[in-house]
């Protein structure tokens, strides 16, 4: 495995995730586990199958004992939704004792867009006409020129670079060292990959996967089929998939077709374990006049 | 409602739980929700469909509004699994300053279980035959009290407690004071009342349930639903779903039939997202003779 | 004792901070004291003296049993200084759900000053003059003026709210419920009472040490006079003051002397450890010339 | 530097401290700092003096930014004191998963001391009269023997792991991987080094001291000197300090006298402010009777 430290992906306009440094891999996460469950982990034997379990299982712990320091530069409102998560270690560039630059976060225009009718915070897929889209750019472009000429005049006063700064708008770019375990980084990306998150800290985080994905390729590979990719089905949910399933006089898959599909013998109990549930379930709560004819 | 401060629940021999005092109640969650999505909240207008809504959708910072503080009596065993858990405010009584009381857990003849042969880490459901169960409670009794004997003597000799006391055994009884927000103590309850945690644990988690269900009810609920009775199938468990409804050439439910199921009208528009991505993921997946005839 | 829930104090021109609610008070803090050291508390009998004792000897747990929780309206730049305390629980306005008010920080003239030159962050005692100043205003008074009218002109194309958000200054307000424990907080007014706080978050940490004396007034004591108002020495700067003592002759002070200081029986013995122990470093650090007499 | 990683120091009679893995050195302290104070960091130019500055300051976000992982083998009673240590990452072995080994802590007779009358927590300074110190480590001797008799018996029965362990004394070994940021290691540190420290865990600190010294030269010389080796004193003390001055009539240290002590410029600006500062609040301070003839 090429060491890729040093790494960097250009992010928006004028940002970028750079990999500063990183310790352990998928080694790491296996060697932890082994202290953890010592003989128990004799039965899995192999890594991949021992990675694959335990973040199936959320045995997080083991991934907690990988840790990535990343360098990175984004527009504020950006860092805003960032910091939120609170289990990483930040350095940041402070205004207070330096000059900010003039950079700003200027939209593609492909991303003007209107305000989503079916998601209350985000923007719709559309686009906003041509001649709205270009006047927003243009008022951006040229309020952040003119707040940056503001805070060089301000600075000539010699006004406090605290004060001055209070200026700038959000879209301006800060840096920062950001440094987090593996555990936590995936629950930061299982967040801001998703398609609710604001698209700005979403590049972020397909930024720093690619990264990931290299570090760890086996975590990666799990993480993507036990949790990015899955999906979890409430109480009430798991009754329609029940009924369907009861209505239509589905059967069970037999192991060759499951094992086809992708799972694992030790996964295949397991999903028939689930599957019993559901049924359990069914049978549990009381459905006065639900119509399953059974 | 009534005020609970001050209830307690017995657990195993010698253990309790008792719910010291608490800020905030399914009132505090809302209102927190209400700052944060300020207009947003109120298409969700009602305080029980916006505490099923952030459930649903993973909001959890209001949650974390709502803060719970208990007095637990537990052995040591335990405490040192319940310590994992690190976002909690704790204070144990100390073996250095105070005399450890003569109290041990001594478990019940029906727990004396054989190692399971399922799960590599729990007991059986069967019981160790009664002779040698016997045998083993006999070991348990008298150690506890040869060993409390001894550590009295030691205490004769003035010997310093930081050192007696360490000959005492793991299932010797302390007691903490133990403060949690309400999202972080969710989170332990999902791990410690399931059916894979030790049993001498999950009496204390159901001790705790069963409080907080007073304290909060709309948001137990929600949790019930979204969280503990939620199933979450991985990228090839939902082929296997998806595979067996194909098969059977299983309709979709109408939505007077989900609401039969307990949907709400914005669940029913989710659910039918989450199936509909189970297809397209299907298709994408390019499976070589998944044998399925589409 | 009055119940302060609901007190609210003004902060900068728009801002304030409103105690929502708390858990605990002094007695908590001895309550769970009072577990942890068992029989050992009985010899600090009486509240008040065990609480100074616990804050002087840095056992931090039982501070963390109370708990805060402030509604807080602030200047977004800071909003961003406060955040990093990572030990919190946040719900803060969304610009993403809700459009933001037009209400931005503008300093008092007084506050308009030049960078200081002693301290490389903040800002001078001095004021900027007078004719500068006011321009430096005018320009923060029209740009917020003029971003505020884009933002509502970019609403109206119907721009994303996520987007239009990004052209406001840092100058904007916004709101959150920050709930903490009272360790915690003990932590952040030490960092932002500090006079190398910046003003404005230094508004907010006097409001909130006001509101917090009144809930815990023995611990606010305490942290006065063993963290606010105590000074941490260096090892040199140590043996300065060792050298100041011994060049001048100087005699220990007797133990009524101490007394009418202010310190306790305890304490007495505790400086007089103190005191030897810099002498004792003073004897094990070879100083070749240090020119003391001894 | 050589790359100490591999290293291990053995603790107590069966027990050690592995240092893993780290991410970063000193340098990496710089690095983190340099983004943070940009231009501001100029001043302080040297990596050294810089690191230096930002331990007296309270400055420890870049302490950080620095990474350690270690590999443990301590008693039971040790981990339950470390584990109350929240902030960093843990693997520990599983006697749910895994038999527990056969290996337990006997004290050193050397460390067979009563209670000491002086610290409420701890042990004296002087040992045991060795008649009642044989008798003592043959108790513990013997109940270990015994305690793994038993277990190996429980086992024998089949009884599951998870409550044959809970017989077992909290003298038992256990392992751990630990993983650590050096900020917070430093917290620990400072707590764990203390002579009020039990002497069982002070011994693994001591280890990891030696370690992280290899480590971070620059910053381990710099903790020593403002934290370690630090002294704080409260408001009454300072008075105290202020009042033994002033009676004596001492002089000011010159600067040449200062730079001797081994104070920077810097510092022995910083050693003026903290002394006119007591002198501040001395006046302040309204002591009716304090009998100080200024």
């Amino acid at each position: 495995m090429t060491d890729i430290r040093g790494k960097r992906i250009d992010c928006l306009d004028k940002g970028f995730v750079r990999l500063i440094d990183y310790m352990g891999d998928d080694n790491a996460i296996v060697q932890a586990a082994r202290v953890s469950y010592g003989e128990g982990t004799k039965q899995v034997s192999q890594d991949r199958g021992l990675i694959r379990y335990l973040m199936r299982h959320s045995h997080t712990t083991p991934f907690e004992m990988v840790e990535l320091k990343f360098h990175i530069k984004l527009p504020i409102f950006v860092a805003r939704q960032w910091i939120r998560h609170r289990t990483a270690n930040v350095n940041e560039y402070s205004g207070r004792y330096s000059i900010m630059k003039e950079e700003f976060y200027l939209p593609d225009i492909d991303q003007v867009r209107p305000q989503s009718t079916l998601n209350k915070q985000g923007r719709s897929d559309e686009r906003l006409e041509s001649e709205q889209a270009e006047r927003v750019l243009g008022m951006f472009r040229e309020s952040q020129k003119r707040s940056y000429q503001e805070y060089e005049e301000m600075l000539g006063y010699d006004l406090a670079r605290e004060i001055a700064r209070n200026n700038l708008p959000l879209s301006l770019y800060t840096e920062w060292y950001w440094k987090i375990d593996l555990h936590n980084l995936f629950h930061f990306l299982r967040l801001r990959l998703d398609s609710h998150a604001q698209y700005e800290i979403r590049v972020y985080a397909e930024a720093m996967a690619e990264m990931v994905k290299e570090v760890v390729p086996f975590a990666w590979e799990a993480y993507e089929d036990y949790t990015l990719y899955a999906q979890k089905f409430s109480r009430a949910e798991l009754l329609a998939i029940h009924k369907m399933l009861a209505l239509a006089g589905a059967q069970e898959l037999d192991d060759a077709n499951l094992k086809e599909l992708g799972l694992s013998a030790r996964e295949i109990r397991e999903f028939r374990d689930k599957m019993s549930t559901i049924d359990d379930v069914h049978e549990e709560v009381k459905m006065p006049g639900s119509g399953v004819s059974e």
